[in-house]
């Protein structure tokens, strides 16, 4: 037997929803619930699949199908398409898995033609409507079907009322808009070169195509991008018998939520309109009535509906959105979904469903979206105040939040600014480590070049601090310190502006700001998840304020505390310049000795901050350059500083140049090169650890993670020395501690060679972020240049930087993990790449059954709900 | 039972060379055959890798079986250590499994005390000789294995001639030997804190340590890296009864090979001298007499020599190198192994044994090292010419061969002197992509900065052109045009200079070099080697000049064109900027319609240099930024030819700047962003193959190559327009023409996803040069800084970018095979790495049954031979 590609409503049910989409899955199972739905049937996901497949082409056998199901459905509605006495018409409406905006919406009245529009007139006694229906659908087919510019349309329309000297489209009568229908599919015929369609079955064969097609137009494209769905899912098609809510005062239109969608509320909330069609109520000529007047209006239809609301939400358990049409005063239920809520409405559902006793705690934590969170937990605009402000210019959302301070251009200035209890925002070119102090400093963070996974925007999220990258209309000046938007405005340093992390606009005023709430129910929410995940949640955190911030979020322990940072703070650098051009190790350890204390109290602020919890930290990493200045000023003054020859210092600099940074002397290469830095870290990390110890109640088990490990060998010869400092220091100390020594991985061969590794390794933490530059060769530094293109053609479907490739770059994750357990069943593994906190990822990690992921503070909560999700939906 | 770590050489056999080193189971093998040999023991390999597995500790099970078989070899030789009527003594050498200069080599004497040494005065009646071989005994044995510096021996025992006024070791008695002994004895002690030892047992195990302890020396260490040989394998220590070649006239030592070792001519060749010990020889006081004079002075120990060594050669079937003594009239044999050669001996060797009927083809091939082959593939100097000249400069052999030239220090003063038939050496601090014609011109290159695998060093290599790297103690001017040596001599341009780039040498003058000489047994020997191998040997070659070089050496196809390098010549470069510097599709197309007909001729030089063999080409890998300018004046002028602002052609040139260029736009990225390059090279492809096809009798098929491919859509992309212009191409030309569509696995992801990307690509070529970097981390430019750390700290044994690191970017090639092929069993497989041309890389690819290796022209011979090594070592 052929394949079925089309079913009738009633064929169909909510679980469905993979090959009829959400919308037709819904249609049918309203269908068996037996509620008043106009029947029709649904062209399934996998004959969009197939169309695509076979070069953008229906298929006969889909053709055949769709023809024999209408054919059915005008059997059930006991009308026939073109019918001159009682016309059949349908309306064809897209529905993907997922709702989806972006693709092609709806196509209403479908059927109509010379003759349809004559016996809907008759039928209905109201020729004017009849006549408005068919330019209504001429003009829609024409547009969404056709592509033809919707403007022709309004143009003649406009013409027809500038002749008869009225200004509403309701002022114009039957013989007005036969003469508009007349020049309509003149205008249709002038554009593609033949008549407008007569024959329903061609007018139903377009409408599919157009909507199959507009599942690949590039909005849609992006929207898929933004929300993680696949191309290969496809859209299905519903075409349903028309019902008319503009026949006249007993019809009606309205959409409305079981609850509601902003707060969580449980009251009906929604809006209808009397005698209009969906697309009035969009158009906004006319104001729509709240949902609670209807009750007043159609007390009975009212009560069916609220009914009917009930049933639905009881049904799917869960708050429903719902779209009706009141015809003749009688009730049609047009759709229902699980309806699209704000972060708190989702929270306060989902305690509330569980409180009715409706859903489970597990239940309950699937109607929150991880994702959702991030709006809870940064700092917002006050939304009046928001209103009333413009943005002068738009650049990147790179991290989330709302930030208003006074402009500065340089990190250095920022950071007085910001010491004299000024609030602050940096603006720069672009970001470089020089700048983390600044940026530390800085309410918000807003650059002209870079884009999403650059410097500035990376930091920022990590930090948590609102930032708007690559701002290219902006041209920042960082010498004349000004900033000029594309009008000519000229901003200076000391000038307020607000930035929206969210949006990516800028402001050229100030906008006052408020920390973001979190209520009870988002709480209650959290405990469920903890008491469900089993992956721990721990942050990535260089600072003890990061650190407490990340406690306050949940964070079970640092899985990623970065030391590099900590050398960039004005009072170290200077020591760490000196260590970097010491020429002999004894330069090189007397340098180190006074880094030593600093970095001591750096671990120890942390320890105390974490409680107790676990730390992994991460010896040096980043190529030794990053921390020698540039600028021909910065290099004489620091050569005056070293008592060096300006030459020799510029020698020094230049030989220390990369061709590719990333792929250079760092991570385990540096401490291979100079043991003595590992040396220096490992009695910090020890001597902090035991002063703690000694200080507190807190137990402190540091984990010390070795970077950009690739061999045994290498991680060995490293770790020798690390194991030598820290039993030296604990009988100095006359104290013992556990500690463990670990590495990332993040380089393709550590994964491959992770048996080996392991020997040596007791813990594994999957550093993603180089792990995923060099399996896929490129770096996110540069990969904005064509990433884009990616998408566009439809190469990649996601930022392999923000969700992790599973396919790839997970399966050598996957490899790592079982080689690494072959040698060493009990190794801890984490991630911390910038995907720990990515929920997808978080679910691909519950999967490989990792101990814990790490993510940035302002993450912790969106992965400790993804964790949960993994747990319930891996049942 | 207790592990068996020391060996008796009667208890040994040829076979066991990795247990008991080259030496000591050479010795065993003599031993057997019923030679003379002096009998004595050998401890294992095994001891020494447990030596390092204890922390450098010689466990007592060891102790005590090197105790025991000492006993049974007093008993051998009815000698007892110590004994003060007739003592016995020893010599200690090292022998791993292959031989291996700079480890510790030989202590003689051992067993000499106080008392001992009376015995021997009595028993020889020669207490001088006693005396003197006390003497030798304690200064060898402080030098080597306590470390003391020996030249404060050399200091005491002037001090005693001059006393006696003499110049001559000779001239001094017994008892001034006694007396030197004495003092000897003094500075042992005054250096150790402890007398030197009398116990026999305790010089032996100190001894035997300190052959343990030098397998892993500096100098050893290096050694093993250049000569692929593992730390593991540790060495053997071979203790042996004294025979003493110095006891008077019926005494004697010498060496000897079988046949000649720098020409192969078989005849006994060799050196000896009377009345002597082997290092007398070495010490060059004396001129030693050649073997054959030993026929007249001792005709019946010639004789049985000769024969002896006729008979090891029958035995071993290879040329042996034999060390003997003689004591009192009496042959004894030393040592016996298979003779280092130069590559014209080993090649001659190789085909008399087989016409000797001693060897099959099969065993012969062996007999020559590929390696080796190198040097008969290069100019050389007149070694006449050589002898007198003296280096001015020494850096690193980068590219073998030898060149003589005019300096010039731009890649334009070189293009244009060579064009006026100068013969040019090219001078740069660094080369660069821009200085490829330049260097094409020269006869041999020098750069002061770089290592071996800089840009200059794997260019040369490419180009089989001499090159000298890295060179740093020169100062090279670029701007005053001159080059300087450290000693501040100054070399102008137009001077002339030589470079040898298989020492590094650099010489001030003009030294006469000649082509290499190919003899008739080289053909030989390859043409057996054709006859064996199962691997194809194609070159990397971009232009029809390499292409013919490469058919000379053998060659049977091109495995990597690389079409880059073509856009450099100058009348190519402007219309590929105008190319890079296009705003849009059509701007862009005008310039690669300017490229097109360049593009195709190289194409059909390419085709028909080839004769038919297949051709892979790859189309354009490199960022476009290397194409651009970055000089001031440069710009200025680009700006002018392109009727741009300078301004805004400094903003496109900074756009296109990438952090990580390695990791950046490049490869099939640029085609993804840009499709239209890629068509303009398919149609140059196509176009030329159809059009050679018409005009010679050859069938040519190209091989389309994408570059840096690591995801199937990805290749897809572009592969359809490759497919739809080639077929568009043959619709024109009216010729079908076979053609096939492939891509290089060099990203990581490529060899993990190899099943997906194989439904697409029709062969795979591994680019082990950028899959090396990514899988590591690091980029072959920046890992100069730090792998000489990695080397000395003995992390890598070898260079992963000369010697294919089999475990871990061996593991993803493998990977990469066994997907490619579970998804297309019959997909050709090759490797284009400069990986190609290295031996042990040759056989991992026949062990993964690859279908060919490509490497560059000079390097193809290499390949032929190593792979049919392959196969026979594969039996």
């Amino acid at each position: 037997m052929a394949k079925k590609y089309v079913y009738l409503f009633k064929e169909g049910d909510a679980s469905m929803r993979n090959l009829l989409g959400g919308k037709g899955a819904n249609l049918a199972e309203m269908t068996n619930l037996g509620l008043p739905v106009p029947q029709g049937f649904t062209v399934s996901t996998e004959a969009c699949t197939k169309y695509y497949e076979d070069g953008k082409k229906i298929a006969d056998e889909v053709v055949e199908q769709i023809y024999d199901a209408m054919a059915k459905t005008e059997e059930i509605a006991g009308k026939k398409f073109g019918d001159p006495e009682n016309p059949f018409l349908v309306s064809v409406r897209s529905g993907a898995r997922a709702s989806m905006p972006g693709m092609m919406d709806t196509i209403l009245n479908l059927g109509l033609n010379d003759v349809a529009v004559e016996g809907m007139a008759k039928k209905s006694g109201n020729p004017r409507w009849a006549y408005d229906s068919y330019r209504r659908f001429i003009q829609m087919f024409s547009d969404v079907v056709m592509c033809i510019d919707k403007e022709k349309f309004e143009e003649q329309l406009q013409a027809a009322k500038d002749a008869k000297g009225v200004k509403m489209d309701t002022e114009l009568d039957a013989d007005d808009l036969k003469e508009v229908v007349k020049k309509y599919k003149e205008i249709y015929k002038q554009e593609m070169g033949k008549e407008f369609p007569q024959d329903a079955k061609e007018q139903l064969l377009e409408s599919v195509t157009a909507v199959f097609r507009s599942w690949d137009n590039p909005r849609a494209i992006v929207y898929r991008r933004m929300n993680d769905i696949p191309a290969s899912w496809g859209t299905a098609v519903n075409v349903q018998a028309m019902v008319f809510g503009n026949m006249g005062d007993d019809c009606g239109t309205g959409v409305a939520f079981t609850r509601n969608p902003s707060t969580g509320e449980k009251k009906l909330y929604g809006e209808y309109l009397m005698n209009a069609q969906g697309e009035d109520v969009v158009a906004g000529i006319r104001t729509p009535q709240p949902i609670s007047h209807l009750a007043d209006q159609m007390p009975e239809v009212y009560e069916q509906f609220a009914n009917i609301a009930q049933s639905l939400e009881d049904h799917y358990k869960d708050m429903q959105d719902m779209e009706f049409t009141i015809e003749g005063g009688k009730l049609y239920m047009l759709q229902t979904r699980n309806g699209k809520r704000t972060a708190p409405a989702a929270l306060k559902i989902a305690v509330d469903l569980v409180k009715e006793g409706k859903l489970t705690e597990e239940e309950a934590i699937l109607k929150v979206e991880p994702k959702q969170l991030d709006s809870l937990l940064h700092p917002m605009f006050n939304a009046d105040a928001l209103k009333k402000a413009k943005p002068v210019a738009k650049g990147l959302p790179a991290s989330p939040g709302a930030a208003c301070g006074k402009l500065y251009f340089t990190a250095d200035d920022a950071t007085a600014a910001a010491a004299k209890g000024d609030k602050v925002v940096l603006a720069r070119q672009e970001t470089s480590p020089e700048d983390i102090e600044g940026m530390y400093a800085s309410e918000g963070i807003l650059t002209a070049r870079g884009g999403m996974t650059s410097h500035a925007a990376v930091v920022a999220r990590g930090m948590g601090t609102c930032c708007v990258a690559g701002c290219g209309e902006l041209r920042i000046d960082e010498c004349a310190k000004t900033m000029t938007t594309e009008d000519g405005k000229v901003y200076k340093e000391g000038d307020w502006i607000s930035l929206d992390g969210s949006t990516g606009n800028v402001y050229g005023e100030a906008i006052e700001t408020q920390e973001a709430q979190v209520t009870g129910d988002f709480a209650t929410v959290m405990s469920w998840a903890d008491s469900i995940r089993r992956l721990k949640v721990r942050t990535n955190a260089d600072t003890p304020h990061d650190a407490e911030q990340a406690m306050e979020f949940g964070a079970e322990g640092i899985g990623l505390c970065r030391t590099e940072h900590m050398f960039f703070a004005e009072d170290r650098i200077a020591a760490m310049r000196e260590m970097i051009v010491s020429k002999t190790v004894e330069q090189r350890e007397k340098a180190l000795a006074k880094l030593l204390p600093m970095q001591k109290e750096d671990f120890k602020g942390i320890y105390k901050a974490m409680k107790g919890n676990p730390v992994t930290i991460r010896f040096l990493d980043p190529p030794l350059h990053e921390f020698l200045p540039t600028d021909p000023e910065d290099i004489a003054n620091l050569a005056k500083e070293m008592s060096l020859d300006v030459e020799e210092l510029t020698g020094i600099i230049e030989g220390l140049h990369e061709f590719n940074p990333m792929l250079g002397h760092r991570g385990v290469r540096l401490a291979v090169t100079f043991p003595e830095i590992a040396v220096m870290q490992t009695r910090a990390v020890m001597e902090a650890a035991i002063e703690v110890t000694e200080e507190t109640e807190y137990n402190i088990v540091p984990e010390i993670m070795i970077p950009l490990v690739g061999d045994l060998k290498e991680l060995k010869y490293v770790k020798d020395f690390v194991v030598e400092t820290a039993e030296k220091v604990m009988e100095e100390k006359g104290k013992k501690i556990d500690y463990k020594v670990g590495t990332m991985i993040e380089v393709p061969r550590a994964a491959v060679m992770a048996d080996e590794i392991a020997k040596e390794a007791e813990f594994f933490s999957f550093g993603t972020n180089d792990l995923t530059q060099m399996t896929f060769g490129f770096s996110r530094d540069d990969a904005g240049k064509f990433l884009d293109d990616y998408y566009t053609k439809k190469i990649y479907e996601s930022d392999p930087f923000a969700k992790l490739d599973q396919d790839g770059v997970g399966k050598l994750v996957k490899m790592a993990v079982e080689l690494g357990r072959q040698t060493r069943p009990d190794i801890k593994l984490g991630i911390c790449g910038e995907h720990g906190g990515d929920p997808s990822t978080v679910e691909f990690c519950d999967s490989l059954g990792l101990n814990y992921v790490s993510c940035s503070p302002f993450r912790v909560p969106i992965a400790r709900l993804a964790a949960a999700h993994a747990v319930v939906k891996s049942k």
